[in-house]
């Protein structure tokens, strides 16, 4: 399998993509890899290195998009940046699947607008895994869309489910709506009708869920809209790195402290390796055509290596037939309903 | 001061509140508490407990609210439960504040009802602190207001710098918007149309900050709507529980780590005592006529006695009056921009 790597992308970009990118060759050994970007950057960062040569190649592409731009002006005025060839790949079946620590607006700008929406999806949604005391959920919409409709949270809990099934195998993963209370009368405007569809829907769907429940993993699947995603996301990654520091600086105040932070140490290297986004990869984009893997902006090399991990699964999978396949399902199962009733 | 406890309200009531109660007029001499309640019930848990009976006395109500009920429906038809009773006694003048750890829906509604909104105030919130790498910051709405208006943001801002002014003597406090990026043209379209009043006003705004940048103490004053600021609250509860939860199992899987989770036991302590949400105790309700303290459904007899020195407290530096002041301040910039332009 061919995965195009958006190789300028990324606040650690290019050296820790093009690291990543040569990792990848390594340990994966169905996989190549395509760098996509400034040729005589990357053959820059790529000297020294030693790497099948014929498993990983360059694709020049002369731009780059940076963090400040507006996706659809990036869309439309910078055709020949990084991103974008590396999107334009998997349209042109060039690449299986494209992987991006940059932009992640624009990266769904230009997906969108290049790959196109799966039939029966009206806005496609970035699906991030994030740990639990019992192992891990999905969240969707982790940022794609700001503004959303009753019925995109419905399609973000059919795709997610169809994704968490087919990657973890479990049957029929509980659904739960993020909302601030678990009576169905409680939520706001957006909640109280994704509520009403989602109890219709013959998804496992288990009501809503609070954000104390979410972590200790009572549901696989944890459908809201992008704003309040994104700032799950960011919350759960700013408290998390703020109570370890805090910790830490607690620990260090007494001798006792310190000698006993040296034996926890190992114990707390496991956790964090456990929680860490960059062993979880990239989030796919779920709904498109094609397959989009959107990291962490601030990439290192491992995070790269797995979020490239997660794109060989994806599409190995067929994750977008196993889609298309639930949305129908889904439309099927409302087209009945409407006949008997 | 005479404080009004909602004895019946909370997970752990009455237990909780009595004890609560006994604590504070211990701690505190300079108020005097009433447990609103029914009166057996009140008596029974207080039996055995010694405490300056003049200080301590009880109010009947024969009615509870349970955290199943609707809000407007509590408001019309129990008219004498134990939070309604608490705050007539406010609207009373027979106590200066109110403290409640029941349901925070029923108590926002009752106070606003019978208590009513401070001139200049479309819609009053709840405004918790959270502990921060540097201090704590105030995040407001922390629930009242589910579905919210620009203007509300900006009242928020301007209501949260008044109280984190007189509180912690922080003289333009930094005032931030949650959002999902930092420059002005990112959010939805709620934070897009506050970022811009926030902007134009005369509060030292900082601009958007996100999860990340919250915690680790990037401003004083962080403003959203009440779905968001709930759903940060409960992210970051659940969150913190789960990491300790889940460190603390990953430490007992080795003897080594058993050992030095001894020797930094009293750095956890000390951590957990420093970021408890008990410590904290409750959270006013900015913008009524009158103090409402609002507590964590979960409070023990240590909450509710902190969130008892809250009360006294805002009481003590005349939030209201601070809160009015600033409003009308507000509205006055605006007049003379106005007869400017």
């Amino acid at each position: 399998m061919i995965i195009a790597l958006d190789a300028m992308g990324g606040d650690k970009a290019p050296s820790a993509t093009v690291a990543g990118a040569v990792e990848s060759v390594y340990m994966y050994e169905d996989i190549n890899l395509v760098l996509v970007g400034d040729e005589n950057i990357i053959k820059k960062h790529l000297r020294g290195k030693s790497y099948p040569k014929d498993r990983l190649s360059i694709k020049h592409a002369s731009q780059v998009v940076d963090m400040q731009e507006t996706p659809t002006i990036a869309l439309r005025n910078k055709l020949d940046s990084s991103i974008r060839v590396a999107i334009d790949m998997v349209k042109n079946e060039e690449a299986g699947a494209v992987v991006s620590a940059g932009h992640s607006g624009v990266a769904l700008t230009t997906s969108l607008s290049l790959l196109k929406r799966a039939p029966g999806v009206d806005r496609p949604a970035i699906a991030a895994f994030m740990p639990t005391l019992k192992g891990r959920f999905l969240l969707l919409d982790a940022g794609a869309n700001i503004n959303c409709r009753p019925i995109n949270l419905l399609q973000f809990a059919i795709m997610g489910s169809a994704y968490y099934s087919a990657v973890l195998g479990v049957q029929s993963p509980k659904v739960a709506l993020i909302s601030i209370g678990e009576e169905d009368t409680k939520g706001n405007d957006l909640t109280k009708e994704a509520f009403k569809m989602l109890k219709a829907s013959k998804l496992n769907f288990i009501g809503n869920v609070e954000g104390k429940d979410i972590f200790r993993g009572a549901a696989d699947v944890v459908v809201c809209d992008g704003f309040t995603g994104n700032t799950t996301l960011k919350i759960s990654e700013g408290l998390a790195e703020v109570i370890f520091k805090m910790l830490k600086d607690e620990i260090s105040k007494s001798l006792v402290g310190r000698m006993g932070y040296l034996l926890i140490k190992p114990a707390i290297r496991s956790f964090k390796k456990n929680t860490d986004y960059e062993e979880y990869g990239g989030a796919p984009l779920l709904g498109i055509n094609g397959t989009c893997i959107i990291c962490h902006g601030r990439s290192t090399s491992k995070a790269i290596r797995n979020a490239v991990r997660v794109a060989n699964q994806v599409v190995k999978i067929n994750i977008n037939k196993i889609i298309s396949d639930a949305i129908e399902g889904s439309l099927n199962d409302i087209k009945e309903q409407e006949l008997i009733n």
